[in-house]
């Protein structure tokens, strides 16, 4: 049977969470083969100098590592 | 005193997870009276072929269901 | 040392829970200087007669209040 | 063997959670064999006009749907 | 979008708690189309004149309800 | 849109933990304006000389900061 | 410096959970000296017969078991 | 009215996490009168240079230790 | 002293979710050294065509990758 | 009776983590009378060009903010 | 098979959590045989006349209780 | 924008938790650029022969891993 690793990114975005998750996701997807879900753990906003900076997404992705 | 039910529903979208929370409040209020409000439980995203496919919000929706 | 204070709000906005967030992180840099990170611990839909009416995002935000 | 089904109620009580609690019970047993056991999951209290308005307390019920 | 609905089941079974889940989805079946998946939410263990009586298995599952 | 503020207070009584939480309702109402609602976070008894002294309730309310 | 132990009980009442918890608070006060505090970590109703039963209150009790 | 008392215990088992439990609650019938329920709590598995070596299950078990 | 990474996978079986941990053990066994515990995180059920098909078990591993 | 508020405050130290809290403690005793407890919710670690910068501690603190 | 039992202990120390935590283990060390491992569940302060007077470490200790 | 991998380690000492976190980051640190932040996640003791062993961190780091 299939055996899956999981892994956790983190996505950052200056347009919305939904935009860092999809950067978190591309990223994964040039190295890893048959990503499956991405289930959000965290959303927050980056500040600086007292202002809105980014928007970060953390994301829990599994990929497939073994299959017989 | 009022009574309220608790359900679970998961909206998609291809757009944001504001859009699949929208869509899955309408698809509540076509039969449910009295929609309260809705506690976004869960985001996630849908995976094919290992490239984004969709967003997904799990929302929690009361209702109102015995008025004495 | 330093020593930070931490504040929770919740921003509305009938846009987006980034927008709802950014509406917070405004308000509360009117007033707190050094805002450092805004943790998102809520999200939610409000309806009104059965009905979307806005996206409120609970934020944790932290501050300097002493650097010694 | 049998199987459960579980529901959530929000009860709401001018009196106490307690008869909060009750109502939702009540409620639930016009419709509903075989009641189980009821947890609580939350407590809250609504506020009108700035003044205490009424005690709310969420109710995880679970009864009998299937017994072989 | 599709919209899915979220249901709680707890099954029972005198052999395991993978029994006692089958046991739920069984049940599920029967009447809801297109089931999802079945996330385990808590085990226990009944126990009748001090000694073991059955596993149960609480199950959330989530079919579609809506598929626009 | 508005913004809210989230304040957390701890209210006392000898009666119940509902009459505690009226009191931290009531002392937050001689100060601030427009609170919304109030969710329970905790119970506990004070305990002195190994009786029971009082029944503590811990309060989250929220109030409007800004109205746009 | 001190050592404490923490023991976890259930008190049961047909009138509330206040009284429910104060029934497990002085059954723990028969035999633990220096009693500490009471956190309550579940509130239930016990179900028969499709009705309302008894009020259930799950509390941990700490008690000083050294004091160096 | 009844108070209970709840212990923690962990079983352990070469053949399921089914087995591991029923050794806890077996071990805990010999001296315990009234056990009423066993919750799990965690379950994992031991390894012994490098291959899985045992089951283990944490059980939360209630027993009457009062009744007027 | 030592230091340990902790990695997460997902076991799939037919059978139980027992075996489904016992084949992450084994695929991470493969390459990691010092395996040390494999602590359970989640359990679910994969459903094919309305019928259970997989049973799926997420385990958290941790292995020595430092010992000075 | 009494009521209290409680503020999250996070403290710094290049020290330890007690270091921190007993900074956040001492600057929270400048301004707020009646100093309660002080419950420790998060511990993490400041991190500057790679290397260990700082310890903090997230503390929240209750004191009395009216006595009747 | 080997059946643990879990207790938990609030050690107290002027010096750190860690002094804290070993006075915990060595007063359970005393009467307890096997002690296996001690997870922390809770940090936290006492505070005497608005001064840190002493830090609390809850401990949860497990030991053999029987062994076939 | 960036993107973060998340990683769990576990460190040592015989001397305090604060030294354990420093033994992970530092591990840490020899393969892995921009190292962000350290959350810990867990705390506990080591015990051998029924005597404290170890102090153990569980250390939650991001560090960079594409920043475009």
């Amino acid at each position: 049977m299939s055996v899956y690793k999981v892994v956790e990114l983190v996505g950052t975005s200056e347009k919305s969470w939904e935009d860092a998750a999809k950067n978190a996701i591309e990223v994964a997807g040039k190295t890893l083969r048959n990503l499956r879900i991405a289930e959000i753990t965290e959303l927050d906003c980056k500040i600086e100098d007292g202002k809105f900076a980014a928007f970060r997404t953390k994301v829990k992705l599994s990929f497939k590592i073994e299959d017989n």
